[in-house]
Parts: structure tokens; C-alpha cells; sequence
């Protein structure tokens, strides 16, 4: 595949598998209602193995601006690929939202509770604190980041070359997602946060839009970290 | 051994595997009694595994007419060998649902719930409406077989290689298969469907064929689609 | 390691963990009390992969008397090292309980029920009915040992090669332990039940003997039933 | 990276991940609140293998006086890096706590029950016994230095080669650490109890020093035992 292409299919799978535990687990009437924490963490470190191991031949499978940041500064990844590796991730991200909603379609119909029609599309925060949230989505990233530094693929191992990095995704999941829910990545909240704003979701509520910029100004403040302290320790 | 007995063999394990764990989470005075979703797709998860380590050396453990239909269209399969791969699919995957009941026999004649009976079988939606279930047979489906397109494997990794299959059915489990249950495999359903119609379990509800048609087109069509947007982006 | 020890420090350690998860999830006060078939299955799946990651370059980790008769039947194992590797299994089993004891002993002195202390060690049904507990185990074993015949090691993957019978082991108990508790092994369940019948527990129960034979018969038939259909399938 | 830096790392992230789970499962309002013993057993687990394939190549990732010690007694680790490997690796335990604080803080403001912000720092008896505790704690980690030994790489497998240990450490959190919480290595228990008496949590308890010694001692008798059996039976 294309780089490009690639970027987009992988969003695309991390979201609609993503976005999809999230409805799975939050609208009504789906058989994996309140299934709870692990099955949320395993959906979307299932969701990366799978974007993964489709793209990474292609493109790396980043699948997130902050890893695709991360990677340029330091020096493993071209800064001239960047902005259409972002723009491939923010439409994949869409488009896989997008499926999601057809996919649960009928659960939405007979889901009452705004929030939860948003809060499987985008991240908002358990206890809202502006500075707090910020915190702990930088604080996620950069470990996501600087742990991504270290990943090493085997030779020959085919698909499950995959599996580290799907298995570091669970792990934030359940350590570090308690909090702001774990955007970690910012064409993941915005492209599904754009969805929902356009979508012709019965009875929605806003978009909270106010909370748009801490899921993509921690996570890249995180990367920025990462690449930092990956610096001054090698 | 034989390619034919292996995808036999293979839809055995999996549905064995597989309506156990549904008989273990849903019949009565079970262990597993009611232990969720994850117990659910993990269940069906490692059906897969086990199915495909078992297998995979000598037919490519299809164990799934979707997946046969869409490594034939995209050139990977020999459209001769397909009738036969199908029908030892739809017998595997009736012995399989057959051994299930043996196993927990018990059990069927402590539940008095219908519904229990039969959909620990085979599929049904979680909200009835025939367009919308269709989508969702399909989406599932189309993320397996275009998925399936993209898995390669390791060398000298021995029976490690079923592993990601298994894990991107976990997926799938997890994410998309909240609404009908994810078939995503016409054998998967079909077989254990007709299983249903001759058993003699005690007090069991009619089989529900006007729905059978779903987890049969829709899969295929899925597969359909894979194959299609595999062919436009490579 | 001596294949003999070898076995003996395996069986140990499948008890030590096993009859472990089986007293954190249903002894009074301990910090997994109640965790669910999910707690379970991969306790004793990870119980397994320790021990064979421990004991397989030394002895083949057979770890239960009912794949050892499965080797020899199928002509992959020596009859005349049957009898040390069954009494190798059996004391380590004994041995294993014995820690788990050690281990849990102010949770066993504050659990009054005895059903629960005598239910931790070994494997007593769901529903009691002689011929179905029966038929149960043997299916059980049968799918182990079956498709042990088609478990292939990986070259130089190291400890990694001890995780698919670990995962077999968490897909049989996921999916076909709801019954009889899956004993699937005759050390597992005789070594456990000889050391609840001997050790000082506080207001025990007795070690229900009349129920001891099944999980040691059922599961030989099953390991010979698969045996004999693998030498027809192959 | 220096093998000192990275022992620092490695056990950072061992807590911040660890630590983390802990915080997400038992502090107020987290979207992980009472996930349950699956939650933490895996969330553990998983910082094992974060904090693994990050520091595995450069200091062979102890993490853990324990382990430390255990390769020193069988003569695989040298005598003279033990001082600094240990200092590091309490260092880490105490960075990552503070870390971890810093991502839960508005959590720890919102919790009032003050057992529950030591607990997820340190650990502590399910029952107290000091006897029953210290044994508890010599089981765990004996299984955990003992099970290490026998740990092999695979060749080429790269960041995969970290999945063995965090199963080993999942299996036994699972199973045995439904008694005192399973520190299993004094660093992980000491580092985090330190940084709970000095930071400026609100309303918090003392930090229970007079149990503080068994996860330390029990931890390194396990340890001494391991390496005594292993030469034994080697």
C-alpha cells in the first residue's frame, strides 16, 4: 500500500474497533453492556494490533500524530512527510467513527443519555480540571512515546510483530486511562469529535468543544517530552 | 492431513469451542455463569486459535466459507476446491454444535429459557431490524476477510502463528459484535442452526429461520467488499 | 533438570498456581475474592505456561498423566517412562496443594464454608450425574490432547514456546470447564484430593471419594479417544 | 542506555504503570473504578513488559532487588553491581510513584477513605499475621526468582522477548496474590511507601512502617530459597 493509504486504512481500523468497544460496552442494549475497564482496554489494544499488522509494512502504522511527531524528532522520520501523514490519520480517525455510528446504528436510536453518544466518539475527562486533564494526557503520551522509542521488531515474525505495541496500548489503558480516558493521540478524539458534530445523531448534545484542545495539545506536548528524555538518556 | 478433513476438523474445534463457552456463560448452575463479555470473545478467540494450530499446516484453516469466498476472489484460492471446503465447514461446525450438547446436556435440561437454548447455537440481534443487522454481519465480516488479507507469517514459529488470527476474532468480538453477535460466518451459524432444529433438547423454540438469511448474505457479502477495497488500494 | 524431577517441579508448580487462583477467587478475604471464570481460565492457563516454560527442555512438560498416555498411545513417548513420570505428576501435585495451603492458611481458617475448601483442591461437578460428569471429562481431555498432538514448537523462540498450550489450556477451561470444573489431568485432581484428605484444615469436609474415580478415568478415555482418532485422521 | 539508568527507567515505569492500575481500580470517579482483580493482575503484568523491553537490553531489566539477588547467588549477575542496581531501582519505585500521583491527583483530592491512597501505593496484609505475611511473600517471590532462572530469549524476536515475564508475573498475581498484595520485590514496596510519607497527600494515614519490613525480607528469604532449589535440582 501507499504510506498514505496505509496511515488512513490503520485509523481507519483503530477507530472503528475503538470506537466500536466504546459503543459496545455504553449504548443500550448491545450484548456487551457494561462489560467493563478490561474489555475497553483489550478493545482498543486490539484495535491497534489490527491497524498495526495491516499497515505497518506500508507506513510504520504511527496511526497518531503524536508517535508520527515523536519519530521526527528524533530524527526517525522525515519532517516533510508530516503534514500528510496527520491529515491521512484525521480523515482515517472520521471515516472509521463514521462506521461505528453504521454499525450501532439502532443502539444510538434507543440510547437516551447524551454523553454516552459522545463519550464513545471523543475523551473527556472523569473529574474536569483543565490543568489536571492536561497532565495526564501528556502524561500518557509520553509514555506511549517514549516506550515506542524502544519497541524492536523480531525477524520473521510476521503479523505478531504487532503484538508489543497493541500490548503497550492495553497497559496505558488500564494504568493510565482512568483519568481523561486515554486519548493519547490526537487524530483519534478530533476526527470522531468531528463526526459526531456533523452526524445525524438523534437527540446529541454539543460536542465539548472547550475540551477539544487538551487531548491534542497533551498528547503532543507528551511526544515532545518523550523525544526529550529519550535524547538525554541514549 | 486431507485439506477437506482439516476444515472439518477445524469447524469442529471452533464451534466446540466456541457454543461452549456461550453454553458456559448462558445455561444454568454453569461455573461460568453469566461471566461476561470478555469470557465471550476470548472464548471464541482461542476457539480459533486452537482451530488453526490444529489445521492451519494442512488446508490454511479457512473454517469459514466468508474467508474461502474472499481468498478465491482476490486469486488466492482455487474456485474448484471451494464447493467441497464448504461443505466440510457447514458438517464441522454441526458435529461441533452436536459434542457441545453432549457436554453440557445437564445444563440444557436446567434451563428453562428458550431463547438460552437456542442462541447459545447460533446468532440473533440484540435489536431486531433487518437492514441494520445485515450492516453489521457485513462491517464485521469485511473487517475479518480484509484484515485476514494483510496477516503473513512468522517463520519457524510453529503453532504461534495462529495467534494473530485469533486475536483480530478477540477484536472483533470485542468491538463490533455487540448487535447481532457476530456470525461473520455463515457455517458458524448456519451449522449449529440446523443442530438446533433436529436436536432433542427439551423445550427448545423454534430455530428462528426467517433470520438464518442474515449471518449467511451478510458475511458473504462482507467478504465481497473486502475483497473489492483490497484490490483498489494495493 | 532430570526428566523425573522435571516432572515433579511442573506438576508443582501447575497446582501451586492453579490450586492457587482457585483459593484467591473463592476463599473469604482475599484481595481477588469473587473475580470470575476470567480469573480462573487464566490462572490456571498461566499456571500452565510457567511450569512448561520451567519444565519442557528437560522432560517435555507432560505435566498430567492423560497426555503422557496420549504420547506413548501414539508411539511419541516411551511406555517403560510412564510409571516415573505418573508418580513424578502425582507428588508434584500433592506438593503443589500442599504450598497453596501453606500460602492461603489465615483465608482457609476464615472461610467456614467446606464445600469451598474442599472445591479449591479438586474438581467436583456443576450438576452431579455420574454418566454426564463422566462424558464431560473425557470430551474435555479429548480436546487437549488432540490438538497437543498438532501443538509445533518454534525455533529458537525460547520461553515463548510454553504459550500455546497455555492458551489451549484457557480456551478448554473458557469454554468447556463449566461442567465438571475440567480436571482434564489425574494428577491434578488425585494429588490435590489425597492432600485435603490428610491435611489438618480446620473444619473440613470429607474428600468425597465416590466422585474421585471420574476425573482419573474420564480423562484416559478421552486422551485414547483422541489417540485413536488422530491415527485415523492422519 | 547505562544499566544504572536503565534499572532507574525500567522500575520507573514498572510503577507509574503498576502504581497506576492501582490508582485507576481503587481511587474515586476513575473510568477503571472497580475493575476488579483482572484489572490490576494484568495491569501489573503489562508494566513488566513495558518496563522490560525497554531496559531488557541494556541491564538485563531486574527491576527488583529480589531478582537482583537471586542471578548474584547463582552466580549469573556480579557482586559488585549489586550496591548500584539496588539504589537505582529504589529510586525508580519512588519516581514512579510521584508520577503516578501526579496523573491521579484530582482522584486523590476526591477520595476520602485513606487506607485506599496508601493501598495503592504500598501493599498490605488481607489478613494481618505476621508470620502468615512473610511466608506469603517468601512463596511469591520464590516462585517468581525460581521461574526466572528458567527463563530463556528467543533468537530475533525483539521486543516479544518481554511477553514471557509478564505472564510469569500475571499468573502470579492471579494466584497468589490474594494474601498481601504480592510486592514480590522490595523495591516496588519500599520506593512508593517513602514517597506516600513525604508527599502532600490530603488527608492521608501513616504509611504502616511496621509492616514494612516483610515485603523487604520476605522477598529476599524467597529469593535465597529459589536460588538454594534451583542449584539442587540443577
Amino acid at each position: 500500500m501507499n504510506p498514505i493509504v496505509a496511515e488512513f486504512v490503520g485509523t481507519f481500523i483503530l477507530l472503528l474497533l475503538g470506537n466500536g468497544v466504546n459503543a459496545n460496552v455504553s449504548l443500550n442494549k448491545t450484548y456487551g453492556n457494561s462489560s467493563g475497564w478490561i474489555v475497553i482496554s483489550m478493545g482498543w489494544g486490539l484495535a491497534v494490533f489490527v491497524a498495526v499488522f495491516i499497515a505497518g509494512s506500508s507506513s510504520g502504522a504511527h496511526i497518531n500524530p503524536a508517535v508520527t511527531l515523536g519519530l521526527a524528532l528524533v530524527g526517525r522520520f522525515s519532517w516533510s512527510a508530516v503534514p500528510a501523514y496527520l491529515l491521512a490519520q484525521l480523515l482515517g480517525a472520521f471515516a472509521g467513527a463514521w462506521v461505528t455510528y453504521l454499525q450501532y446504528r439502532p443502539h444510538f436510536s434507543d440510547t437516551a443519555d447524551q454523553d454516552t453518544k459522545l463519550g464513545l466518539f471523543c475523551t473527556g475527562p472523569a473529574i474536569k480540571s483543565t490543568l489536571n486533564n492536561f497532565i495526564s494526557e501528556a502524561i500518557g503520551t509520553f509514555t506511549l512515546v517514549f516506550a515506542v522509542f524502544y519497541l524492536s521488531s523480531g525477524e520473521g515474525l510476521g503479523s505478531l510483530n504487532a503484538l508489543p505495541v497493541a500490548l503497550l496500548v492495553v497497559g496505558i489503558g488500564l494504568s493510565l486511562g482512568g483519568t481523561t480516558g486515554y486519548a493519547i493521540n490526537p487524530a483519534r478524539d478530533l476526527g470522531p469529535r468531528i463526526f459526531h458534530a456533523l452526524a445525524p445523531i438523534r437527540a446529541k448534545r454539543d460536542s465539548n468543544w472547550p475540551y477539544a484542545w487538551i487531548p491534542i495539545v497533551g498528547p503532543l506536548v507528551g511526544a515532545t517530552l518523550a523525544a526529550g528524555v529519550y535524547m538525554l538518556v541514549m
